[in-house]
C-alpha cells in the first residue's frame, strides 16, 4: 500500500533530520567550543536514530529516507518509477519539516539559510566516497545479512562523519534541507548543488562496484 | 504471577533512575564543567542500563518501567486496569527509591528538591516529540523486531537526549523522581506537570500514527 | 578438561585487567585533566573487552573472571568446590600479572602500590549494588537470553562504571589487582577489604532476588 | 574467483586505512588538542568502520585486511600460498591507496613521511600483546559464534587502542601505510620494522594458545 509506505518514509526522513540538527544544536550548546565533543554527540546519536528507525521501518517501506537509495533501488528494479518519485518528494519535504521541527524544539527561528561553507573539490570528493560507502554497505549487506542492514548503515555513517572532510551528508534530501539551518548541520546554499552531483555519482560507481562483487548473485550464508 | 511482575518493575524502574541520576552526578563531578561529556556519559549510561534491564526483566512483567507506556498497553489491551494502575504506583515509588539511593551513592542528602527549571513550550513539545517516538519504537518495533527491542529502546533514548532541548524524560515516573534531585538530572518541581501533560499527548500520538501504520497488523518478518 | 578451563579462566582475567588499567593510563595521558574523558575511554574499552572475552571463553570456562560469579556459580550447582578454589586461586594471578603487563606496556614500573583512596559507606554502598546488579545481569540473563550474556555484561558494567560512586570493581580479583597499581583505575590497599566484603554482600542480595524472580525456572521465550 | 576475492581485500583496506587516518585527522581538528576526544573518535569510527566491511566483505574474501591475519589461515590451512601472496600484496597497496585517499578528502598533500616517534621495547610489546589478541579473537570467535566475528573485531580493536602504549596497529598493511602520513595516526619509518616484528610474533603466539584452547575442535555451540 503505498500510502503506508510514504507516510513512513515521511516519519523517518523527518525524525532522522530532527535527530541530526537537534543532536547538533545540543552538542554545541553543550561543549563550550570543543567541537569534537559536540560531533561525537552529533555522529553517535544520528547513528542511534537510524539504527531505530530502520528496523521499525524497513518492513514498511524499505526505510530508505534519501532519494540517492530510492535512485539505485530503481536502477535495481525493486520500485516503479512513479513510487520514487513519490518517495523522493516525500523524502524532500520530510527533511525540510525535520530541520524545521528541530528548529522549534529548540525554540529557534523554523527556517534559517545556512552559512557554513563546505564547497571545493576535497568536500567533493568527501560526499562522493561517503555516499559510495553508503550505497555498497546496503547493497553487499543486504546480500551478506539482511537482517543487519540497520546496524550497519548507523555503523557506517557514525564513520563516515568522522573520516569524511565534509562529515558525511551522503542524501540529496537532508543536503537540500540542511541549508535551512544555521547550527553546527548546516551548509550554506552555494555548496548543494556539488554535494548533490557528488552524491549522485558515487552512488553510481557504488552500483558498478556491488555488480563486480556479484551482489546480485546469492552469496553463501555465513550463519 | 502479579507479584513477580510488580518486583520486576520495581528493580528495573530503581535501577534505571539510580543509572540516570547517579551517571549525571558522576559525570558532572569528572567534566570540569564540559556538559557535554556529561551528556555522553549520562546518555550511554542510560542507554546500556536500558537495554540490560529490558533484556532480563521483559520475559517477566513486559519491562515497562514507565507509566506512559503502562497507560498505552492497557489501551492496547495487553492488561487490565487494576493491573496497570499497580504497575503505576510500584513505578513511581521505583523512581523515588532510585533517585535516593543513586544520592546515597554518592553520599549525598537522600531527597533534594530539583531546581532546574525546565519549562516553556519549547521544553514541552520535545516531551510531546520524545515520548511519541519512544512509543513509535516500541509499538513498531513490536512487530517488526520483537527480540530487538531492548537495544531499539536504548538506542532511542541515546538518541532523544541529544535531539530535544528537554533531554528527553519520556516518562512521567522518571518525570516525577527527577523533581528530588538538585543534580544534573533533575527538574525544578513547577516543570513536572507540563512534562507529563505532553508526554501523555505524545504517547496518544503514537498510537494513533501506529495504527495508520498497520502495526497491529503482523508485517512481514525480515528475518 | 579442567586445565583448558582454567587456561582461559586466566587469559580473560589477563586481558580485562590490562585493558582496565592500561586504557586508564592512556585515558589519562591523553585527556589534559578531563577526567570524564578519561573515564569515557576506560568504560568504553573495559566494556568493548568484556565482549570480546566473554564470547569467546565462555563456551569453554564459563567466563566468570571473577571469584563473586565463580562463587555464586558454587552455589548453584554449576560446579564443584575444588574447581571453584582452582577458578579463583587462577583469576587473582591473572588480574596481577595482567595489571604488571599493562605497566610493562606502557614502561612503568611493573607493580606500584596503590594510592587512590576508596573507603567509606557510600564507596561500599557503591560496590554492594555494583556487583548485586552485575550477578542479576548474569543470572535473570542466563534465563531470558543466554546468548546475549556478553553484550549484556558489557553493557551493564559500562553503565555501572558511571552511576557508582566507586566506578564499579565489582570483583574480588580485581579489586586485589588494582591495589597494585597507582594509575587512574588504583584503589589503596586499605580500601580492598571492604570492598570484598560488600561485593560478596551484593552477590548474595542477588541471588535472593534472582529467586524470587523465579530465575531457576525456565521462562517463556520472547524471540 | 581469485579476483573477485582481490577486489573485496582491496576495497576493505582501502576504507579502512581511510578511516583510520581520516578520523584521525578530524578528530584532531575538531579537539582543540585534546587528544582523548580524538582518540576516542578515531577509535570508535574505526571499529565502526571494521564491523561494516567485515560483515559486507567477510563472505567474498573472508575480510582479512591484514597480512597477520593471512599468514595465520595459511598456516591453518584455509588458503593456499599463491593466493595468500596475492592477499598481502593487494592489502599493501590498498593500505597506501587508503592513506592517500584520506589525504585528498581533506585536501592535504597525498603522501607524507610519518614523523611520530613509536619506537622501544614497550611500544613493541604492545603491538606484540595487540596482535595476539587479535588473532585469538579471531581463532576463537570462529569457533564460538561465527556470525559475531565482525562485531568481535570492532570491539577489539576498539579496546586495544586504549589499552596498549602504540593504539594498537596490529596490521603489517597499515603499519607500513601509516608510515606515510604525518597526522594523528602516523608512524615514523624507523618504527615499521619493530613494529612488523612484534605483529607476526604475536600472531605466532595466538596460534599457539589457541592451539591449547583448542580451537580447532569443534566447540559446543552456546547457542
Amino acid at each position: 500500500m503505498l500510502v503506508r509506505k510514504l507516510v513512513a518514509e515521511f516519519l523517518g526522513t523527518l525524525f532522522l533530520l530532527a535527530t541530526v540538527v537537534g543532536s547538533g544544536i545540543m552538542g554545541v550548546a553543550l561543549s563550550n567550543g570543543n567541537d569534537g565533543i559536540a560531533l561525537l554527540a552529533n555522529a553517535a546519536a544520528t547513528a542511534a536514530a537510524l539504527y531505530v528507525l530502520i528496523t521499525i521501518l524497513g518492513p514498511i517501506s524499505g526505510a530508505h529516507f534519501n532519494p540517492a537509495v530510492t535512485v539505485a533501488m530503481r536502477l535495481r528494479g525493486r520500485l516503479g518509477t512513479a513510487d520514487a518519485i513519490a518517495y523522493i518528494v516525500v523524502q524532500v519535504v520530510a527533511a525540510i519539516l525535520g530541520v524545521m521541527l528541530a528548529h522549534a524544539m529548540f525554540g529557534q527561528p523554523l527556517l534559517q539559510p545556512g552559512t557554513h561553507a563546505r564547497t571545493g573539490a576535497a568536500q567533493c570528493l568527501s560526499e562522493g566516497v561517503a555516499t559510495a560507502g553508503l550505497l555498497l554497505t546496503i547493497l553487499l549487506g543486504l546480500r551478506s545479512r539482511p537482517t543487519a542492514i540497520p546496524a550497519l548503515v548507523a555503523a557506517y555513517i557514525f564513520s563516515a562523519y568522522w573520516f569524511t572532510a565534509s562529515t558525511s551528508f551522503a542524501n540529496p534530501a537532508v543536503t537540500i534541507a540542511r541549508a535551512l539551518t544555521q547550527t553546527f548541520a548546516g551548509i550554506r546554499p552555494d555548496g548543494v548543488i556539488g554535494f548533490v552531483v557528488a552524491q549522485f555519482a558515487g552512488m553510481l560507481a557504488a552500483l558498478f562496484v556491488a555488480r563486480v562483487l556479484g551482489s546480485e548473485e546469492v552469496l553463501e550464508s555465513q550463519a
